[in-house]
């Protein structure tokens, strides 16, 4: 098969197609698309190298598998079910994991990927492939309600209207949360307001301007800093973050306001596909492009971009 | 009377005695303790300037008072009563607040102090002095468990066998829940276990060792990150230290793991004086010296040795 790989740089390489062991189903990929924590694998993150990716629609190809013939999407760690994480609840966090195009386990930038069966859920007919793909950034973004109780009578700050931002938006508003989406940018501001959202340019936030509930997805080193300081005391600080150089910041801010720091990551795919399913989160404006796979690097040059939201790989 | 005075240096001069606003004890303090928080205001913690000194036990002295004669201590945040913190149960993180001997209010380490009366606990007969002067720091390691419900099936950290770590290490024993307390210094370990606390040098950790909370009450910028690499994935940082130069670490493992952190401060005064007087904590073998007033220095130099716990000032 044809699989983009990455080694130090990006190339596009000829290689076996991957053979499916006992448990694994083999996906053919439809639609893949590209996430900013592929931008920073591309600078360093996780040290990965190989098929990166992991935000897809496919259908699965081997007859053995259950889910043959279905169209799947699939949680991006892959556990033992055997270590004291996976049998306390926590199997996102084996101690044992691979995860999809970011650790151990090639991605689906490839005609095909492989993955354990237990990880995939089928996709209901009602969905269109170009919103499934949105199906693990929309469960990274339920995520938040799995971890912390969100009382909707209490203001929340959310930072930085890019992908993943304008997603965490949408489930607030959905959720008939109380929520200001702010971001520095003006066009991302324009955007989210055109995706009917509640978004302030970061200038406007009123001097000393509070909430109790801050979300950092700004993917900016800086971001966290800024949730700190707009957190009231004992108010909660979502960190969605994740950067190839490490953000750090003063800690003494958080024993002296007692503020609670909440490390965030992937989510519950059943809620994000009946989301999807029931048209509660709108994708289509948050497609800047659809690339075909032969043109998978023009769909990196363009993500990168400013003024890109989400670049969509047609397989 | 007579105060001890920081400006850039210490030294003791002779100042008017303080005069008791509406609402306000003068109280004559009987003894009082030097607290790593004045050390690190030594250093420049908080910018600080004028009488340090927030850990007493007094004497309310004045007749207008309706603690007049009463033994009291006082909880060391001062709240104005109208802003949002004040008006949602959150009066220690006033927006107005001045901090006893720490932010905007001559500290204990003088003849007389003020305090609000809203302020002040009276001390039960059967608590002494030198227990007494202890109710600020109990009351800061019983803060944790206003903020975290602590499964008493759940494995604990605690790094830090200095003063805090030990009361914490103590209210963790009190209340029958599993805890193991680290330090790297072998003389704290020794002394801890003097006490009757499970304390183990951090070089005994077994490679990868990892509890459900971890609390960082080391003190040390480095804390931080030892209580993040020991803390299970979902597990929970509590966070004690407050230092003169900030803390800097990384926030990717945080997210990646879903670590929870929870800065954690000051505490209830009323359930500190209940373990006191029903002798749930050991406060003698803490204390290593207790000096007059007129000796405060060597009592400061004492503080600031290896192997020194507790100093406390008799007045």
């Amino acid at each position: 098969m044809k699989a983009l790989i990455f080694d130090h740089e990006l190339h596009i390489e000829e290689i076996p197609d991957p053979q499916p062991g006992k448990g694994d189903a083999l996906i053919k990929i439809l639609n893949s698309s590209i996430c900013n924590t592929d931008l920073e694998i591309l600078k360093g993150y996780m040290g990965f190298q190989g098929i990166p990716g992991h935000e897809f629609v496919g259908k699965v190809v081997n007859k053995e598998s259950k889910f043959f013939g279905q169209r799947v999407v699939g949680e991006i760690n892959c556990s033992c079910g055997k270590c004291l994480m996976c049998k306390t609840k926590r199997r996102s966090h084996c101690q044992n994991r691979t995860v999809l195009g970011i650790y151990g386990r090639p991605g689906v930038f490839a005609e095909f990927t492989l993955l354990p069966e237990i990880n995939l859920h089928p996709v209901p007919d009602e969905i269109m492939d170009t919103d499934a793909v949105f199906t693990e950034p929309i469960a990274a973004a339920l995520e938040i309600f799995e971890q912390v109780e969100i009382d909707p009578k209490k203001s929340a700050f959310i930072f930085g209207a890019g992908k993943l931002g304008l997603l965490i938006a949408q489930v607030f508003q959905a959720k008939e949360l109380m929520y200001v989406l702010f971001d520095k940018n003006e066009e991302k501001v324009k955007r989210a307001r055109s995706l009917g959202l509640l978004c302030m340019p970061l200038h406007a936030m009123k001097p000393g301007g509070k909430a109790e509930v801050c979300v950092d997805c700004t993917g900016h080193p800086d971001g966290i800093r800024l949730a700190i300081n707009h957190v009231y005391p004992k108010g909660k600080v979502i960190l969605k973050t994740t950067v190839a150089n490490p953000l750090k910041f003063d800690t003494n801010q958080v024993v002296i306001n007692e503020i609670e720091i909440i490390g965030s990551r992937c989510g519950p795919f059943a809620q994000a596909l009946e989301m999807l399913k029931n048209k509660k989160i709108k994708t289509a404006p948050m497609v800047s492009e659809i690339v075909g796979f032969k043109d998978i690097f023009k769909g990196f040059r363009l993500a990168k971009k400013k003024g890109v939201v989400k670049v969509l790989i047609k397989h």
